[in-house]
């Protein structure tokens, strides 16, 4: 199963969950497409990766999709995140009701900030970054995001791999070293801007579609 | 050439810059793929794209190669951006240094919060959302950063494809509508966060190695 199509079965979840909201009991391919910005034939592939959804001529019933969906891309189940940095993006993250409502539950906060020490978001107290590994321990935490300066990245990334984090959602602009097993998303803002730069710099070989096979 | 290379050339930038400032006056692929968590016979793929580059045994150059990557990848130049929603993840971004140093010039501000409003950021005077198309256009912007509830999103795409802008990195969980022609780039935090958990819960088909071909 290929990172895209990860990425696209996040939004086919997205969008039914949309549908289920609005009410919509069936959904047929093309239309399913059409709101995650995909075609049919690629919906179809991406679904019978994992077994045989919807009837043909019928479409695919819309809250038993989502819940296979849910079931398929682990997110029927609660997550236990560590929040190593709480900057802007950090702050951010933490904000965001979707992590919350998809059941990804902060719980722990590390910062250095002698301001933020000791404070209490949603009855988390912030601790310092020396305490992370005794954190994410207490805590059970599964996976973390790491919003932090590049300079303390690597130990950082070593204390949760210590405390048996296995998952690390990562913004600091460096490559981590980790032991096999541990699975790191890189997010890094300037690669997509500069990204940006070279499909415009270069218009003959890269405009005329926007992307569709990224996460929205 | 792909997303995921253009992705590499930004990493083998900024590893060459590393280097550089070092004091490294060569590099050989191998040295360069590891800073870059690839391999050697990626960069030396990645890298024969765009021309001839390095000596046998020698390796390459790294000032020069430094500055012909910053060519390909249309960093040698300014670019004008426009910064639709000021909020945690559009202030994160604008006072991002990198930014600046690459050449992304911050030209005009959009928020609608009566707060920020008529505020200077670094002397650019936040305005009111309905006046996008005219602050873009009187900007001269070519690209956007578009972070704003997902509500108003559409709406201001459409004003920044009126104004002239041709590329847009989008934060918002929506698959915007563009004419041919524009590009977009998505960054969705939450399809990050789920895709991990797909790696996590599905251990034996996904962990075991850290994406490497993906943005640092």
């Amino acid at each position: 199963v290929s990172e895209s199509t990860v990425r696209r079965l996040s939004l086919y979840l997205r969008v039914l969950e949309e549908l289920a909201r609005e009410g919509e009991a069936t959904v047929s391919s093309r239309a399913l497409a059409s709101r995650a910005g995909t075609t049919a034939a690629q919906v179809r592939k991406d679904l019978s990766l994992f077994g045989s959804f919807g009837k043909r001529g019928l479409g695919y019933a819309v809250p038993p999709l989502a819940e296979q969906l849910r079931a398929i891309m682990g997110l029927s189940r609660k997550w236990r995140v560590v929040l190593v940095g709480a900057g802007r993006i950090g702050t951010a993250l933490f904000e965001y009701p979707h992590f919350r409502e998809r059941g990804f539950e902060i719980v722990a906060i590390l910062d250095d900030d002698p301001v933020k020490v000791g404070k209490e978001w949603r009855g988390v107290r912030i601790r310092p970054g020396a305490e992370l590994e005794a954190a994410a321990r207490e805590g059970g935490a599964e996976m973390a995001i790491l919003a932090v300066p590049a300079a303390v990245a690597q130990r950082l990334t070593d204390a949760l791999v210590a405390a048996g984090v296995r998952g690390i959602l990562n913004f600091v602009p460096l490559q981590l070293q980790v032991p096999e097993g541990i699975t790191v998303n890189n997010v890094n803002m300037a690669v997509e801007l500069e990204s940006l730069a070279f499909a415009l710099q270069a218009p003959a070989a890269h405009s005329g579609r926007p992307r569709s096979d990224k996460a929205i």
